[in-house]
């Protein structure tokens, strides 16, 4: 790549062919299709699109939608392509050189996006490499230490599946207040435990990051949403790209939040799901982390990663402390049986 | 917006408020709904598509179908958010702090992206304000000059209108290659005058970038595309987001480029009420810009554009060279005799 810029010299491009058969575990997505009440609501509004005109820039209808479901206000909510895109809009608005505290393992594109900016990285340690609680004082020492612009807390955490406690996270904030430092909170898998986005009305400085890829089974449209005080999410709109939502996906997004009943039993299926699979991997012997999310986060040896892909079982694996561990999405009934007995055949 | 980085103080949030009834003509977008035959197709599709699952990163399905429409390889082509996220992306990669070559007036968000990076412009004028022809002899000395990174030139531009010819873009071409530097060609409007997309071929150090929102009457989808040698491609996809595109929209375009023949007519027509609006402009004695595109650009006095306003007749007013003029959509016939009639009345 001769035109490539000197800052970015040694970086490759990402591609990764798309695997669309067998069991499909790594990507943290819905064991279920999207009900099939909203893909006719859909249709019928398909015929109402004018697909010619530019979307709203404001993406009011979306936004709309998403201040209903929660009781707030048209100004304390922005979208994004997915949370990427509002993760790179927080670095783009927030981010010059400043130091950014985070956890270890977490979601791999905190880094990536802040890779555009000149931010520096502080990452702290989970409790232990058994339940991987959050450490908050540790956290909150790191924030004294290093005076960062910016604390990320994945709750639930993405790959460990650990979730911070409320009163913990409120201490966090508050310290991070206290040097003028802003907390986002990513909550991309909270409906599968819980949320605590209330807490932008006592706080203007958190941001918390929210998604229709998971729990609402739209990985497919690409839209996220952040919630906060109308300042940052003005912040965020200084860099937000014009136009930047497909008119079908905020329309998708919309009909699925306003009918998020649709969503319910699906969701305690997975968290059911969540809690049987978990059993029967502690009953093969292995050490599953306890999860507040869709997902497990275990260490398997290679020879059994390599086994469940002969099988055509696709889960994310992950390096931490020089260690391969994985990351198994929960599926179907079926589709977690099968894995099963894939795992005892291989460890036997 | 007390958390703004340093470098960004000074800007603010774009919010702006949707337009959806009156006489829209400010926004470039065809004159004509997306044909009914697509969404027919699109409705389909939806009962096939999976929308739980993350979109192909790759992007294959409407690579493949963009390649295949331009007889080239599929590691020819990249695609983004509208042609914007591709822009972002052009910055990101190959831009530090080096010079960029550009015409003035043209489309304003090349300086938007720009400014994430610390690239300066170099803005080159036409050669008249009458025709705004490109002065090829003035951007050939400036890359000499400045030894830019990158030189953009849109064409039809936008918003004047104006064409480069295919011998001077080659010439250009040739000069930025000898120093090393990448030549942008942004043919957004190319589908109502002629595509240079094929010089990809002998160059490679050439972007060609193209978009499903103007000719394609896909705004709505938010989907642009570039093509480029395999070298440059991969330098844009080492910033692209990953799964940057909804499966909606790949599916659409993919089914828009596949039936291209469908907007044939409406091109044509397209051509033909633009003339005839240049005509309708200059017997009204105004001064209309030579276009080859899907747009009129041309000075207006304060009180035309006001009463336009007045009477929900939107058109695009910009400064330029301490002026504002004007950019005039082509609409549909009715659209375009009530625009004149009222210009009429206010020119009386």
């Amino acid at each position: 790549m001769k035109y490539l810029k000197k800052s970015l010299i040694g970086k490759e491009p990402y591609y990764s062919k798309e695997i669309s058969s067998g069991i499909i575990l790594n990507a943290n997505e819905s064991a279920f299709e999207t009900p099939k009440e909203i893909i006719e609501l859909v249709k019928k509004e398909l015929d109402k699109v004018d697909l010619r005109r530019y979307p709203d820039t404001d993406n009011t209808l979306i936004r709309e939608s998403i201040a209903n479901a929660y009781g707030l206000d048209i100004t304390n909510v922005t979208i994004g392509v997915g949370s990427d895109q509002l993760l790179d809009c927080i670095f783009k608005s927030l981010i010059d050189d400043e130091h950014i505290v985070s956890c270890n393992p977490t979601f791999s594109m905190y880094k990536e996006y802040a890779s555009f900016t000149n931010g520096k990285f502080i990452d702290i340690d989970f409790k232990d490499d058994i339940n991987f609680e959050f450490d908050t004082e540790k956290i909150i020492e790191a924030i004294k230490k290093y005076n960062p612009k910016l604390v990320i807390i994945c709750s639930p955490n993405n790959p460990t599946g650990s979730a911070i406690e409320r009163s913990n996270l409120e201490k966090i904030i508050i310290a991070a207040n206290e040097i003028n430092s802003v907390v986002l909170l990513d909550e991309a898998y909270s409906e599968f435990h819980e949320t605590n986005y209330d807490l932008i009305k006592k706080y203007d400085n958190l941001f918390v990051l929210k998604t229709f890829s998971k729990a609402y089974a739209l990985a497919g449209i690409r839209l996220g949403y952040m919630i906060a005080c109308k300042d940052l999410i003005d912040t965020i709109n200084v860099v937000k790209p014009p136009y930047n939502m497909s008119r079908l996906s905020s329309i998708i997004a919309s009909i699925a939040i306003k009918n998020k009943n649709l969503y319910d039993e699906n969701i305690k299926k997975i968290i059911n799901l969540k809690n049987e699979l978990f059993d029967d991997l502690q009953k093969l012997g292995l050490k599953p982390v306890k999860s507040y999310s869709n997902f497990i986060f275990l260490k398997l040896n290679d020879k059994i990663f390599d086994y469940l892909i002969e099988n055509k079982i696709y889960i994310r694996r992950l390096k931490y402390k020089n260690e391969f561990w994985h990351r198994i999405t929960v599926g179907t009934k079926e589709e977690n049986d099968i894995l099963i007995a894939k795992l005892k055949d291989s460890i036997m």
